[in-house]
Parts: C-alpha cells; sequence; structure tokens
C-alpha cells in the first residue's frame, strides 16, 4: 500500500484502477445505472432539463483555443421561477453531474421552501464536459489535460452564472454556491474568489486545508482507524496484523497464487501491493460513507457499515485465518449484494482518470500513516517520489504550493476572521477528509457545523425516515443560516440606494 | 478625435503615438531619464536593489510555456528589516517599475516610521519584465501577447511575494499593497482575491468601476472639461469652439499644410484627426497631473498647470485667432521648457504598447463625450467598432463583460458591505479618473477617501514643501488607517492561538 493520496479512483465494479501515481479519491466519479437508487432517498426526485454552455478554454489568458460544451442541469421549475428568488448552484466535482445531483437531494429538498431554480454544473473535463470534443481528445496527453485546473473550473461556474442570470434577466437573484467534497472546496474557494457572483456557500466536507504542512497528514488514516477501533479493537487490530500476513504469504512459493484465490481475483495478482491497495481503498471508502442509513453512494451497503464489517471480522471462532477475516469484511464493502463472482482489480472502465492530473498538479494532498495510531501499514508522504511518478506518468511537474498561494489555507482563522462572509464548513467527525477540513468558526458568518457522527458530505444527501436527529438538526441551522444570507442580501439591495453619504475631505 | 478610450499612450517627447484601437492612457510608461526629476519631491530618496524572479507564464494552467524573469526592486532597508515588520509593495503598473518606485514617494516615505521593507515589482510585459526573451518577441502576435492579462499579473505579485516571504523567514509579515491608476486596481483586486497574501490595499486614483455601465462614460470628459472651465468659462469656451474651427480648416485647399504650420508640426498633417487627438491628449493629461505645485511627472509642468494653460488661452487680445489660442494653451504641455523645435505626432519610440492590447482584450473602459457638458466633439461610445478595429490591429477579439465577471463591479456596496476589509479607494475629483473610482465608504474597513482638489494619485507622490493642507491631511488619514490594519493583524496573530472554539451540534 502506497497512500501517496486517497483521492479520486474509479472503481465502478470493485476495483482500484490507478496504478500510478497511486491516487485515491473523495466520493467521486462512480457513475453507472447501477448506483443511481440510494437506499432510504428519493424522498423528492430531481426533475430537470440538461443544457449545455459555451466556454472558454482558458479564462486567463488570450490564447486561441478551441471553446468546449459545458453540461448543466436546471430545475424545471424554471418555468415558475421568477427573479429575483434565489438560484442555487452546485458546484460540480470530478464525476458526472447526473450522478452528483442524484446524490445531493438536500439541494433538491430545500428549493422550493426558498422558491428557488435550481442549478448542477458539471466540472470541465468530466462527464459530458469535454474539451476537443471528445475523453479521448480531452484526456490524450498532458497538453490537452493542462486546462483541467480548479481555477478555470470556478471561472466556468462564474461565467456561466453571469450568463445566466443575464439571460434570464436575473440580475438581482442572489446565488448561494453548494457542494460537497472536492465541489465543496470549489464552493467556499468560490465565494471567496468571486463575491459579487454568489453571496454564500455551503461547503460539505471539503477538506481546503489538506494541503502542505497545514493539516496533519496523519489525520486520514487516523481517523479512518479510529472509526474501526471505536466499533470494535479487535477489528482493529486484526486489520492492524493483516498487512505483514499479507506481506508475508506473498513471498511464499506460490503465496501470490493462493492469496488469488483466498481473495476471489479474477486475475492472479503480480505484487502483494495491489492487494493492499484494494483492502485500503475499502476500508477508506468504508470511513467516508459510514452512513447510519443503508446507502448506495459508492457501493450498495447497509447502515453503518463499519459496524457490519467489524462485526463479520469479529464473529469467527477463534483460530481462523487473519486474511479470511479481512477478506469477509471487505466483502460487505465489494459484494454486499452477493452478485460479485470474482473480484477485477485491474477494472478501470473510465481510462485515465481526471483526478490523478489534478493530484499531480495542482491537488497535492500529502497523507501518511503513523505506526502509533493507524491500523494501516506505516507511511510518510515523500513529495520527491510522488513528484517523480507524476512526470513519469502524465509528464507533469506538480505545483504543490500553488494551491495555498491562490486559495490560501496557512492560518485561515486570521486571514478571514476579518474577511469574508456567509461561509459553512459542514464537516462529521467519522468523515476521514474532516481531518483537513475547518472545523472551528472563524467569524460569526464563516462557520463550521461539526458533527461527532456524521460522514462524508452526509448532509448534502436526501433525506430519509431514518435520519438521526443530529442530522435533522444539522440540516436544519444550515437552512436558517442560508435564510439569514438571502434575508440580509434583499435588506442590503433595498438599503443601500439611500444610504450613500461621500466623505470628502 | 475619437475618445474610445483614454487609456495608455506612449508620449514621450510630444506625441500621441497610437492610431489603432485609439486608445489612449492612464499616466503610464513615460520612461526617460529626462522625466526623472519631481520638482519638489524626492525629500527621501528611493534606495534600492533590483532583482529578479522566475514567473510562470500561465499560473491558471499548466500548458508548457517559457518562464519569464520578473524584475522587481527591494528597499536596501532589506538587511535592516526584521521580520515580523511589514512588507510595503507596490503593484506594477503598465510601464517601467523604475519610473513608477521614482513617481510613488509616499511609500518609500512612510516606509521607515513602520519599519517596513519596500517592495516595486514591475508588471509582466513592461520594463525589462519581458516574456520571450525580449520585447520584440514578447510584443510579436496575439498568441506571444496573450497572456498579458491582470489576472496573470496578479498571480505574479502573489507568488513573488509568497517566495520572497518564505525566503527571508517572513512568513508572519503583514502585506500592505499599494498602487496608483492601473497599479491601484492591481492592488485592490489583488486584496479582494488574494487576502491570505496582503492584509490591506491602498487603491490610489484607481477606476475600477469604468467599466461597462457602472460608471457613466460621460464622466471622463465632464471632468476633464469641469477642470478647464473652473479656470475659466472662456478657456472651457474657446476649446469647445476650436474642435469645428480645426475641422473647417482641414477641408480648405491646403488647410492641412497651414494647420500643420500653426501647431509646428514636425510632418504635415494627413488628417485633422491628428491634431484633435493631440489635442483631446494634452487636455486629458493636463487634467490628470493639475498638482498644486511644479511637477514632471508626464512632462515638466509649472504648479496647477490648467490655470497656466488658460491664462495662456485668455491672455491673447479680442480677435486672436481661436486656434492660436489653442496651440499657445496646449504648449504649455508639450513645451514647457521651450526646448521643443516642432511636435511629432508620429513619435512612437516604444513601438507596440502593452497597454493598448490590454484595452483591446480586458480592459475596455467605454469613454463618450456629451454635447452638454463636454468641452470635447461629441462621441458615442460604439463597441462594435471598436471591437472591430481590435480585431483588426491584434487580431483579438475584446472581452468586454470579462473583468466585471472576475472582479466585480457593479452594486459593489452590496456585495462588499460585508465582505472585504482594509482596501483604502482615494481619489481626487479633478481627476478624470475619478469618475470610475469608489467614491463612498463601503464599509467601516472599506473607505473611500476624496479630496476635491486632488489630480491623479497624488497621494502616492513624494511630499513636498508646497503641499497643501488637504494633501497633508490625506496622507496622515492613510498612515493612520495603515498602522490600523497592520496593529489588528498583529493582535489578531497573538489572539486567535487562543480562542479557538469548536462548535458541536
Amino acid at each position: 500500500m502506497k497512500p501517496f493520496l486517497v483521492l479520486l479512483i474509479l472503481l465502478v465494479t470493485a476495483a482500484e484502477s490507478i496504478s500510478i501515481p497511486h491516487v485515491r479519491g473523495f466520493l467521486g466519479h462512480f457513475a453507472g445505472s447501477r448506483l443511481r437508487n440510494n437506499a432510504g432517498a428519493a424522498l423528492h426526485a430531481a426533475q430537470y432539463e440538461t443544457r449545455y454552455f459555451r466556454q472558454r478554454l482558458d479564462h486567463f489568458s488570450f490564447a486561441e483555443l478551441p471553446d468546449f460544451n459545458q453540461r448543466y442541469l436546471v430545475g424545471t421549475t424554471a418555468g415558475l421561477w421568477t427573479p429575483p428568488a434565489p438560484i442555487f448552484f452546485y458546484c460540480g466535482n470530478e464525476g458526472d453531474i447526473e450522478w452528483f445531483s442524484e446524490n445531493t437531494g438536500f439541494v433538491w429538498e430545500i428549493a422550493p421552501s426558498f422558491s428557488a431554480l435550481v442549478v448542477f454544473a458539471e466540472h470541465r473535463y468530466y462527464g459530458l464536459s469535454m474539451p476537443f470534443g471528445s475523453k479521448e481528445e480531452a484526456y490524450k496527453d498532458a497538453k490537452s489535460l493542462s486546462y483541467l485546473t480548479t481555477e478555470q473550473a470556478i471561472a466556468d461556474f462564474a461565467t456561466l452564472i453571469t450568463d445566466l442570470k443575464r439571460n434570464m434577466s436575473a440580475e438581482d437573484s442572489p446565488v448561494v454556491l453548494f457542494g460537497g467534497s472536492y465541489g465543496g472546496m470549489l464552493a467556499a474557494w468560490m465565494r471567496l474568489k468571486y463575491p459579487h457572483i454568489a453571496i454564500g456557500a455551503l461547503a460539505s466536507s471539503a477538506p481546503i486545508l489538506q494541503f502542505e504542512n497545514i493539516s496533519p497528514p496523519e489525520s486520514f488514516y487516523d481517523i479512518v482507524s479510529s472509526d474501526f477501533k471505536r466499533e470494535s479493537v479487535n477489528c482493529f487490530d486484526v486489520i492492524k496484523n493483516s498487512w505483514d500476513v499479507l506481506e508475508a504469504q506473498g513471498k511464499y512459493g506460490d503465496g501470490l497464487i493462493s492469496l488469488s484465490g483466498k481473495f476471489r481475483l479474477c486475475k492472479d495478482l503480480n505484487n502483494t501491493e495491489q492487494l493492499s491497495d484494494w483492502l485500503d481503498s475499502a476500508y477508506s471508502y468504508l470511513a467516508m460513507v459510514d452512513y447510519p442509513y443503508a446507502s448506495s453512494f459508492l457501493m450498495p451497503l447497509p447502515a453503518y457499515p463499519i459496524k457490519e464489517v467489524c462485526k463479520k471480522i469479529d464473529g469467527f471462532p477463534d483460530g481462523t485465518d487473519i486474511l479470511d477475516r479481512v477478506f469477509a469484511g471487505v466483502s460487505i464493502y465489494y459484494n454486499y449484494t452477493g452478485s460479485v463472482d470474482c473480484f477485477d482489480l485491474e477494472d478501470d472502465p473510465h481510462g485515465m482518470s481526471g483526478w490523478d492530473w489534478q493530484a499531480c498538479t495542482e491537488m497535492v494532498m500529502p497523507l501518511s500513516s503513523r505506526k502509533e495510531s493507524s491500523m494501516f501499514p506505516p507511511y510518510e508522504f515523500d513529495y520527491p517520489a510522488f513528484a517523480d511518478e507524476c512526470i513519469q506518468s502524465y509528464g507533469v511537474r506538480p505545483r504543490p504550493t500553488w494551491v495555498t498561494t491562490e486559495f490560501g489555507g496557512h492560518d485561515i482563522s486570521t486571514v478571514l476572521k476579518k474577511f469574508g462572509s456567509n461561509i459553512i464548513f459542514s464537516n462529521g467527525l467519522l468523515d476521514p477528509w474532516s481531518g483537513g477540513g475547518v472545523l472551528q468558526n472563524i467569524s460569526h458568518s464563516i462557520i463550521a457545523l461539526v458533527t461527532k457522527l456524521g460522514a462524508h458530505h452526509i448532509d448534502l444527501r436526501s433525506s430519509t425516515t431514518d435520519d438521526p436527529k443530529w442530522l435533522v438538526e444539522l440540516r436544519e441551522t444550515e437552512i436558517k443560516l442560508i435564510k439569514g444570507w438571502i434575508n440580509d442580501y434583499y435588506q442590503d439591495k433595498a438599503f443601500t440606494a439611500y444610504s450613500i453619504i461621500p466623505l470628502f475631505i
């Protein structure tokens, strides 16, 4: 296992697909119709039209480059909606926007009570928003990928909103941004960079501090580990001890073959690292989606999936092989429905992943695993090695300090205490990404909402009948804050016209 | 005369040089040693070292492009300066940074009392900060010029500051931005976009609202006109009536030749428009530099130069030819020292101007002249014609709404009332650019300082013994506000470490 980064991975069936440069992911890009039914969700189905907007490839230069079509979804309430009623704008993540729309029921659910228009905008280079006409062309090489950056994506959103408002005579409509995970980072950053375009942002599970040395690089794996430990110390210990066993077993004569059999792999292993990565992914994603109800965001899973994994691991009689326990555990993640015949570690239906590129350019988020507190093998993030892999894989050199130069992060409390307003950073402490999140209030209107039992952007999901009280309350707080922003905005609009008093010296 | 835009023009001796697309300028780019002695100024001489910093050509993409060297000046107090004492950073305008340094004595003068390090950074594509190795290569065509944008320039500053602070172990030093005119726009925009890099900005005479329909397009010429009218209604009338006379005279058989003689031109006119533009420039620049003391910022000029021009125009006996009056008037501007033998309207020692490109791409600032209040010929800004000229001249299509998408401007009071902090917008109402400036306080820390008798960024100039009381007071107010920002910052740094209280739901 090489936990350089836990970023996007293109799991669609049951595989960790990217071998270089060993990036793993947020909860992105798991497109596929079978994933689109959320257990317990869909109390309010999203109804939208799909539209396309012509975007510049490079907003910040005048280089002659081909435009591309950005896909966006507009709620079918568009016809009924009357400016200056608000616009709720979801900042698309690293994946198909329809999939994010379907997993962000919160926005669709609350929009009617605000009389708001809902827009979900797709991120460039994902889904159907491909420069150069096709994914194949867009992902061809470093040259074609070079405009896949967050600043360009945010500028896409800014341009799209400006155009939409102009075309709908909605210049006075306040825009509220929403986003989860990477999309939450975009929402927060966009509110900071484009306050004239959006009056506020709900940034859910957005690890904007997971750069350089701002947050401890160990927090991600520490949190995953403690999520398991809180369910069962034995479960944590089994997993922690399994890596050496696996490693040792792989070294025997036909150890790799026997491991491949034990883990029901479709193809025999070439090395134990492939298997470690696959296990690592399962635990990490389980921690992200450790929801209190059954869901199928990434995989079809029961409620409290880590509890179920640990039940399995702990449930065997004494003396059971440690790898049998581990396999049974991760099968909850990879094969809860029991329909998988064999597991394909090489499966990569999406080809080169856009997030891999982003991780190798701007989104350099160092992750380490510390011996004492982590159930994963110890590992220290090694930037030079990481950079070498990026150069080798993409022909691109990362710019590891660019994100903090462009968007800040160091000493964020001092910087934003008297600058900026109207941002909610919501984080659940079960979510391994919460270690890189904003967990403290910065000012009276840059607010941190922290829930002890929340997982990755659970607040953005559709409400379910199984929602715990803290989740219902969290959403109520968010709604109240957003209402406050909108009311303030309407008041200010009326107010400023009469309050302008010039200061002459 | 075609007052499309009053932007940068490369006057060095006595010429308006740019014929297409008829742009005229801020007070930029008048490099030349003879201009470097400010009458009455230089109480504190700037002492600096010149350094260079390797910059990316495109900060917002990973396109493989050659780096370039950005020039910057660092006060020689660098050795004595001790972090976390402040850094005063001047955002270079559209011209040679040495020239701006020499004309921004205020920053050099006040730095010692703040124990501040002074840095003046040159804007890309100006002075010696040339991409592609030389001005010739940088200005070759639309392709080579395409990275000459404000966003890139501001990102240069952000990157430079971040690197400087890191190298000098000055991460905790607060940075205050300074800028005048276009440099003031950059300073204000940079504070808004990079609050984590600079704690505040003094934006002097920064017409950030001179875009689209935010400010009336007529304000520029109205202010120039009223500057003349307040000195003398007759002077205003003479100038206002002169255009038709000039036009009519040009139509006679050898009218152009006789006009060329009357105005002592080195080369005969091809059309009257050339002459109108030359006169227009003189009046516009006179309004900008209508300082209360002798100066040689653009041209060697007496104190209150408009008063002197009008004295000339008014001083002739009744019956004097109107064009003789006008010529005598503008000679105050173009030939105050009396050393010019003939005037060269075609003179363009600097070749293609970077500002022309900027005006044809992002900096589309519509200017019109209205019949009633302006002493200039009536003109309505014609965007399609303007765009056509840009396409013809540079092969580039302007993006006239991009600046407001990227930086805002519309309804700025509502937007920034509860967002952002620590910006001073200073404007003098004699300055024609003040019409596009922020003239009202936006919040308790986004402040407008307006002086009735100030011209273009007079506050940034070196103090002189002839400074009027209001100017001394204006600077005192600025110093007080900047001190407040710095003190707040130091307090916050100490404070936040002890005040973090997490909010759990």
